[in-house]
């Protein structure tokens, strides 16, 4: 829906000042390269989940300035007319690589890379941001989510609670990639094949005279597929009684029952005790209370028969760390021909970016196929497959290793080449199946939900190199 | 541009599953009353923003199921063709009442009620609750950050870290109305009218040899507003010290310096009085680092120099607290013209409902203006002004209180009459105006960041009573 649409205002006002500013000062079509990476993984967790690319090519290929928004911009009286006749003709040239969605990525890595007229390539700024850090932080959580449940389902529930519109849909979509089983939200469903289901609400069950007459109702109706929600009242004295009552007599194919408040712990055992012994083993139990992961892996702790789970507002809005930080970045410029590296300098050595036009290669183990180390190397250079390869800690040089009999993938595609796109995206399940089986290299020490192996990011010797020289360059200044 | 759309099919699935359920069982035009209303403020505040009605009102004038929608629906294979017949030549015929934009609300108020045939009043749960969560929550916080900043412009920089398209757009709106001064959003500016400004990122002042060079390319371009970011480098060493430079040679109108990182209380001073040195008292100096409203009122203690705030992602996710927790629950029907309330019992007092077709009251002390109490009451009850009404704690019924030499404003509005909006929104400057107004018909302790005094909202008697009836008829079963 959002995507279909053209959102080229969509955009911090700044981007069109240093827009109307490069095209001003003659600049507009010098060369420039700008990384999207990230810094901080949410949670403190040991990885992060790529999402949102679909989207951002989406919005690239349909980058373009309608009459209503030059109108826009012309009665701010702060823009020359010859650059919005510019906007007018405006066409998007740029190269873009990108990491492909559901793949692992760690802090410092370029996410994204855009290559182009600095006018463009500094334009498409927020729209990358907003994009690619809003889907990567739902991604990640539900990551996170999915592995306390430990292979039990989990359903994205939050629709109601999502920070607007696109918040659902597209963290529904994002959750999907992250590994939940599909979501409450139909338009989801039908426009990007997230498989949307929910059965009833609280209201159904007072809209009848009786729970037992409400549950009776929805499975004449729903014989093939039955879940009832049981908290209405009393969950162990009406709302499991009456649920076995209507699975006794109307005998419905996939039974369930919903639990949506109280102690899921011991509600959820009595429950499966109490539909046990009247012969429904096959009703599943599904819980859907204000969860989470550290909720979700203290009730598997307490022993609570749970089947599935459906998590609304923890996920939907990752309420412990709502923020995806990641930033864009001047990385280098062209100049007749010649790369000048580029790099931002900051007191907090954290802050200090990686200069010059990059990528990344993952170090696979060649026998237990499990991620060793990533290498962050200036584009162009390659690492070659074997033995003895020593990567180091840049935050701390001392600390190196040599890394034996692995073989090396580049995590990244060309997705834009002279503003053409030249990557198909692969389907959402596609996406979906291609996170897991990733997520199964890394290590269960990087994998583990706090405190977290810290997965190896190295940089390779020549973009070392260049980046302290540049540093030093600097300081003599 | 979102509400430009049909977004039908943006809603729980389970309404879709309820909706075909009350058509076959025949209870479709059964007449239903459901409220809206949240349980808790966010960040244990002492008040609530009302927010989204506008966009409520726009997508219930919207709401029709297209072709695309009933295919989507018919290749379930759980919806009778009565029922997807039925979607085809569905409009909306439901009363529709609310609580206006930009007024504090409290836990427990009905802020939107919606009356009519259960298959509507039911449907519109998810994208009501979606939309005036979303909204509530940003406006909400926005009012925290802007009282801490003591009359300082507060700008909403958060679009790149928003949760989506519709996250970065809407919360812009909200922000505006919890009183920011404006927004980095381009968009938000052009289809809502909150006004957007911004200057240069770091890139900009990177694309250039020096810093004065990059400053003073801008101050050639934009003499009329010029505000230099000045931590590219080092802030007092080299960024200061050019924008003076370039203060000095071109002498632009509304000089401002910006400082994105750092110590922003040790930073603007030594900046202030460097400024000032040179002549440059009308230059002002704009901060943007990671603020909330906790460190804006840390560093205003500290006596930083700061003239305005661009406040981020800990606003346009509400980082603290990203999740307003607004419900929608049944509270009435009518059988055959007659209402019979409902309520959902919980063992969780708290979660206990009000039953009923209910109002809310707002008193007004007569001399200061100051708001008293709410007291929620039943449709029709009139609360007469004056003297010597009782209130009363409704979870504590011993704490009572006696209000004296007031008047009484009903809160709510009629927007919606038989699925006609008959509600004229007010412009998204009315609506700051009217939110500010209001704001200050509140006491300082209801106002205060943390722990603040609880605001009184009581249940008329005749609520209460209605209540306790039910409660114990309950009981009774």
């Amino acid at each position: 829906m959002v995507e279909k649409m053209n959102l080229t205002m969509l955009t911090d006002f700044y981007e069109i000042t240093m827009a109307n500013g490069y095209f001003e000062s003659g600049m507009a079509e010098d060369i420039a390269y700008f990384d999207m990476f990230f810094r901080q993984i949410p949670d403190n967790g040991g990885y992060a989940v790529m999402a949102g690319l679909e989207q951002v090519i989406n919005y690239l290929e349909n980058l373009n300035f309608t009459d209503e928004d030059i109108e826009f911009l012309k009665e701010k009286h702060m823009f020359s007319n010859a650059f919005l006749e510019y906007l007018k003709s405006f066409e998007f040239v740029c190269d873009v690589w990108a990491i492909p969605e559901g793949t692992p990525i760690f802090p410092g890595e370029p996410m994204v890379t855009v290559r182009g007229p600095v006018i463009q390539a500094q334009f498409v700024e927020t729209m990358i941001l907003l994009l690619i850090n809003h889907q990567s932080l739902i991604a990640t959580k539900a990551s996170r989510i999915v592995r306390a449940a430990g292979g039990r389902p989990v359903m994205e529930f939050g629709t109601r609670r999502a920070h607007g519109g696109s918040a659902a849909i597209y963290g529904a979509r994002a959750a999907y990639i992250g590994g939940c089983a599909g979501t409450a939200c139909a338009i989801a469903d039908r426009d990007y094949g997230v498989s949307a289901l929910g059965t009833m609400a609280h209201s159904w069950v007072q809209m009848y005279p009786s729970e037992y007459e409400a549950f009776r109702k929805y499975a004449e109706i729903y014989p093939e597929n039955c879940t009832l929600l049981v908290d209405t009242y009393n969950v162990l004295k009406s709302g499991v009684p009456a649920a076995i009552r209507v699975f006794d007599e109307l005998q419905p194919k996939n039974k369930g029952i919903r639990i949506d408040s109280g102690d899921v712990a011991y509600l959820t055992k009595q429950a499966r005790k109490m539909l046990d012994k009247a012969g429904h083993q096959d009703c599943k139990i599904v819980v859907s209370n204000s969860l989470d992961e550290y909720i979700i892996q203290d009730v598997i702790v307490e022993g609570a028969c749970i089947d599935s789970f459906g998590v609304g507002e923890r996920l939907i809005t990752a309420r412990s760390e709502p923020v995806f930080g990641g930033v864009y970045k001047l990385s280098a410029l062209e100049k007749d021909g010649v790369m000048i590296p580029k790099m931002k300098i900051s007191e907090n050595v954290e802050k200090i970016t990686n200069p010059g036009f990059k990528t990344v290669y993952r170090l696979f183990d060649k026998d237990t196929h499990k991620a060793v180390a990533d290498v962050i190397t200036l584009d162009g250079e390659a690492i070659p497959e074997g033995d003895d390869y020593e990567i180091f800690d840049p935050r701390a040089v001392w600390k190196r290793k040599k890394v034996n009999n692995f073989y090396v993938r580049n995590l990244r595609v060309q997705v834009f080449d002279k503003g053409t796109c030249i990557y198909q995206s692969p389907s959402i399940d596609e996406i979906r199946d291609y996170c897991r089986q990733q997520i199964s290299t890394l290590w269960e020490e990087t994998l583990r939900l706090e405190n977290p192996q810290v997965y190896y990011v190295d940089l390779s010797k020549e973009l070392w190199e260049m980046k302290n020289r540049l540093i030093e360059e600097y300081n003599q200044l």
